[in-house]
């Protein structure tokens, strides 16, 4: 029957600028007694790859834009948080009280620009921003645990977001190598020879959700999980899959104008 | 470490009006040689839910209203089917040509009132309605496999939908008995003793997105997986938790007017 297990690598260390997440990961996985076998889909926490690659960024040090201190006003917000996320903005969506939403530079439409504090740093005033190309992250991880280990694993980054119509958070992927996006059904037959004329499953997504479940969002230290046993992942070259393939052209969304 | 199993039920015989899903479900888990244990999450989709509870409608035996001819007109559907899901609808939230995205009278945001045509008949007119009480439908099965098996177990129904913002489904909880919809962070302290403000996880739409990805879509014929070893999920009771928890009352919506 279809099975999967997922893992979290407990006791990860706290992850610095420069470090080399792909072999701390391979030995975590070790210490954890979790073999790295062909097939691993390896899910990231965007936390660890933000943190490795330098993009935590103090206050103290932002100095805000005219533009930043006007939405501040409207926003309520800080205005040199406001000018952190303006700067990773393509288009401000919504600024009222208490919320900012907005088109970040890689096209996704959320709060803040992803930008968080959660398990960022000791430091009060520190913030953390996502990967400048979240796709290269996850390559680079992948080719290097690859090379560690000598699998053929794929890598999904993955962060946290508020969903429209619908209370809480989930996990979704933000950066993707070596892993089919979609499972698409379009075209094929379903049980009794219909033919399917709109499934095409965000597997990654399910993905990132599935190793969340494990992970945690406050003081659990599980910024990785290994999807492990999954036949349904369908493996594939880094140049085949995009995170950007989950991005919707302008017209495309089936909810435009439904809010 | 935190690890957890998703094992998917196969080989699940095609469900009827009337089947007592919960005696099927733990035959299907025999079969598959998976045994019930306490804590486990078994996750159903919606469709068998649907079909047991007789929630199977041909249009040739649908009347359309006028409003149903008018929505028809305009989104360019069948008249019939338009009228099945305005039975199913709160509010039409909007009709444009080809998309009929509706409020449905659960409360929920989605494309046709949730009403679908895959893998319901080999009858080319035949269309399945959600439960009318998914929580109603979860509780069911729950009680019922516990009596089975006597485990503690809790139960999920789930369903696939499109999201905005975003290409392709996902899986969602719409149903739940004996599981807390949220792990709820907020005024813990994270690693750095900082004390979160928003992270409040969906854990049910996870377990749903973990559980599809053994289901699948098409032809797999795996209607249920069973979520086994995952100690982070919150057992409760029945009173404690609804899937209602997860709707947004107006005005909560941090997207509200973002589309």
């Amino acid at each position: 029957m279809p099975s999967f297990t997922v893992v979290g690598l407990e006791k990860f260390p706290l992850v610095k600028v420069g470090d080399d997440l792909a072999r701390i990961i391979v030995e975590a996985a070790g210490a954890n007694g979790v073999v790295v076998e062909d097939g691993d889909v390896i899910v990231v926490s965007q936390k660890i790859v933000s943190k490795a690659e330098g993009r935590l960024v103090r206050l103290r040090d932002v100095v805000p834009s005219e533009r930043a201190r006007e939405v501040a006003a409207v926003t309520g917000k800080d205005a040199r948080f406001v000018e952190l996320v303006l700067q990773e903005t393509g288009r401000v969506v919504k600024a009222v009280p208490g919320f900012l939403v907005v088109e970040d530079r890689r096209g996704w439409v959320c709060l803040n620009a992803g930008i968080d504090k959660s398990n960022v740093s000791p430091e009060s005033d520190a913030y953390l921003l996502l990967p400048v190309d979240p796709d290269g992250s996850a390559r680079q991880i992948r080719r290097e645990v690859m090379r560690l280990t000598g699998k053929r694993v794929s890598v999904v980054i993955c962060d946290t977001y508020s969903r429209p119509f619908r209370r809480g958070q989930t996990e979704f992927a933000i950066g993707v190598a070596g892993v089919k996006v979609f499972r698409d059904y379009r075209g094929e037959r379903d049980l009794f020879g219909y033919v399917l004329q709109v499934k095409n499953v965000a597997m990654v997504d399910e993905l990132a959700c599935a190793a969340e479940l494990v992970m945690g969002q406050g003081n659990e230290a599980v910024p990785v999980a290994i999807v492990k046993g999954l036949k349904r992942v369908e493996l594939c070259e880094e140049s085949e899959a995009s995170v950007n393939d989950l991005r919707l052209a302008m017209g495309e969304d089936f909810f435009e104008k439904s809010m």
